[in-house]
């Protein structure tokens, strides 16, 4: 087949600029987190969802320890994790930018070790979800962009312009 | 530097997986845009933000003619597209899904035309947005996700449940 040639096999986007990438949402992302007032970051919430900052906790749980799973294949079970277990969650502001960049430093760190051709190996991850590495990377920044989505309609209806989407 | 090796130039997704993984989103887009009553569609939105036939409109001008001026570097001028110009914006949910499948035809279409090592070259899309193949490629997808997240929250505030994130 015509599409099964040599294009279908080049590379999109490389280890070095994937991890770019996703830390240049996770920029976004933090900046969206300061543009919240302390309240509102723990209380607000649309149409019976989430606060923002239980979705900024599940952008963290899955980065980290979400990147050392995909690395070492050591995974915590998603119900240990703190956005699902309520445990170990930040009370303030500063706390949970505190862990965002902690998790942010991790990422980098771990990142350095992936090996080459690691990206399609099979993976359990959070020892429930079948993918590959690359597919599971790919879920954890979609996801960030969702979540973060979110919060823009948040601070939105709260009177807040939010960061521009394209300003990474 | 140890970063610098062959693992920083290993790929994350190549071209044949990074269609599917965009078609897979777009059909996630697809049944939002059914999960909206047509009024709410047209005409609901929160804190002054757009409805989300007017998001819908940007996402698949995006898409195509995006796609067109990407394999060929003929690209229309921002302000010339419906969701810019307001004109040729579907009036009914219908025309907006018949658009919506048309679109995916045209970037199945055109993406079988990309020739290998096309992504890392430069372009200016839309006329006006510096950047190279792939990365815009990934802007595109990244405020489909963007824009969806926020489809979500007013379905959530309408009171209905959204299409799983993760059902694609």
């Amino acid at each position: 087949m015509e599409t099964k040639t040599a294009a279908a096999q080049t590379a999109v986007i490389n280890s070095e600029a994937f991890l770019k990438h996703w830390q240049a949402h996770r920029g976004l992302t933090r900046r969206v987190i300061e543009a919240f007032p302390e309240k509102d970051l723990f209380l607000y919430s649309i149409g019976g969802m989430r606060p923002f900052v239980q979705l900024a906790m599940e952008i963290i749980d899955l980065t980290n320890p979400g990147i050392v799973g995909l690395v070492t294949n050591e995974w915590k079970n998603m119900n240990e994790l703190p956005h699902s277990s309520g445990e170990g969650v930040p009370t303030t502001k500063e706390e949970l930018l505190v862990l965002w960049d902690e998790t942010t430093q991790q990422l980098e760190r771990y990142w350095a070790k992936f090996t080459p051709d690691r990206f399609e190996d099979k993976v359990l991850a959070f020892g429930t979800y079948e993918g590959k590495v690359a597919s599971t990377l790919f879920y954890f920044v979609d996801n960030e962009i969702h979540h973060r989505g979110q919060g823009y309609v948040y601070l939105r209806a709260l009177g807040i312009e939010p960061p521009y989407f394209w300003q990474r």
